[in-house]
């Protein structure tokens, strides 16, 4: 199995079946892969425009209408079943992680898939700009942070930002780069100085594991999908679904879709 | 008075009062202005959706909480007064054009700004690109096309378009300058051949006024914000207040903000 060409089709299938219970950085490199945030109808309007207030953590790829779990953005697919893990939220307390919803299924669920780091990730690589935690197989680090999201209704929160080294003299084609994918967090939202963003320690994060920053490199730091996460800790909606760290929703959309002109959303333009 | 290099806050002023009953096109050129949609909010979330699935016709500049008048894109401003004209719907059918909205304000409205063509309408001017309702100081002719908006929820219909005839050789230029405005319709989405779109006779625009184009010149379509007006004569919701046609909201929101990487929202990343 070469992991960077499973298609999306095959890796949703197998990650249904259990038989890739990773994180999917790295897999399907080619196509958009997404954070997952479910709600009741009753709070999606607040969540939507919580995400169009802060659209580099919350970039949306795709809204579902209430009840619908099969994504335009991939036919055939099932959000209930096709992540390997997701979180169980009740009033802002993660009360368990499962294998698939489909017994936990309402028809008022509104379903949200924002853009998601692994997009730009592959075009640092072809760029030769190195991703840690590609090179260490493990999962990108991400940490909360001092600063506060926009407020959208009951929505409040801070941000939460993904880390990745890079060396020093890479950093503005790092960052040019991911300023062309919008959709995918696009460019760093702060370059060098954990503490500035209030993180104590890199070798301590909220999520995920923990990489090496090495001599002549500099942490530079995204806004994350795992946002919503921590949205949901500070307003404790009273109920709502999200992937797990790391373990994404991977579409049938080509980043090179996006690239071309379709920078805002799956749809194509009317 | 210098219509170009009017501040917003004194444009708003003057509208307010009664003394610039005008199309806003070539005001306050360097300031993002921006269609309106008001909803109640049990329509909200839909028209939300449609936005973002169609965000050629509907970029989202800024979305108000519900009962909300004064844009965190114009502080002090009021959305009920600063229209110059205001148009009234019920059930998708035109009721009135007035001038201030103030006796039909309600708690559970919900105001929506939509990025408009006016931004890229200053730059095409600064990169001596004619824009001929500017030269011919009338409204810019805008159609209803056989295209279809994609479908959110209660929301359908067609897309609306604005016209420019642009010498052919600067076509590409115009193109690529206006790709770098996505939260003002970005590029066009047609060059040429008015018939493809449905449109049987330039001469006779759906909304604004006619231009003539010129021997050597293409017409060119770009997506327009007047989209959801067709949108609510298609889909007939309860009760929904617009803005006239070219008769915009004037931000205090620079255009230069949105092109120094702030593109898909007038606020400031978290």
């Amino acid at each position: 199995m070469n992991q960077e060409t499973l298609n999306p089709h095959e890796l949703r299938a197998r990650i249904r079946a259990g038989e890739l219970d990773l994180p999917t950085a790295g897999f399907a490199a080619d196509y958009v892969q997404a954070n997952l945030m479910i709600l009741p109808a009753e709070a999606a309007f607040d969540f939507l425009l919580f995400c169009q207030r802060n659209p580099k953590p919350c970039p949306l790829v795709e809204v579902l209408e209430a009840g619908c779990f099969e994504p335009a953005t991939a036919p055939g697919a099932d959000l209930r079943t096709d992540l390997s893990r997701y979180r169980i939220w009740h009033n802002g307390e993660l009360s368990g992680e499962v294998a698939d919803i489909k017994a936990l299924w309402r028809d008022d669920l509104v379903s949200f898939l924002l853009g998601c780091s692994f997009s730009f990730e592959a075009a640092l690589i072809k760029a030769h700009i190195p991703v840690r935690h590609i090179e260490c197989a493990c999962n990108v680090p991400m940490f909360r942070t001092n600063r506060l999201c926009n407020v959208a209704g009951r929505f409040s929160g801070p941000l939460v930002v993904s880390m990745r080294p890079i060396p020093a003299a890479l950093v503005p084609a790092a960052i040019e780069l991911c300023s062309h994918f919008p959709h995918a967090h696009g460019a760093p939202v702060h370059v060098g100085d954990p503490e500035a963003l209030g993180i104590a320690d890199l070798a301590r994060p909220d999520y995920g594991d923990a990489v090496p920053v090495l001599r002549g490199e500099l942490p530079v730091f995204w806004a994350c999908g795992v946002t919503p996460q921590a949205i949901a800790v500070a307003s404790r909606p009273a109920f709502c679904i999200t992937h797990s760290p790391g373990r994404m929703f991977v579409t049938d959309v080509l980043n090179d879709d996006y690239l071309a002109g379709r920078s805002s959303t799956a749809r194509p333009p009317a």
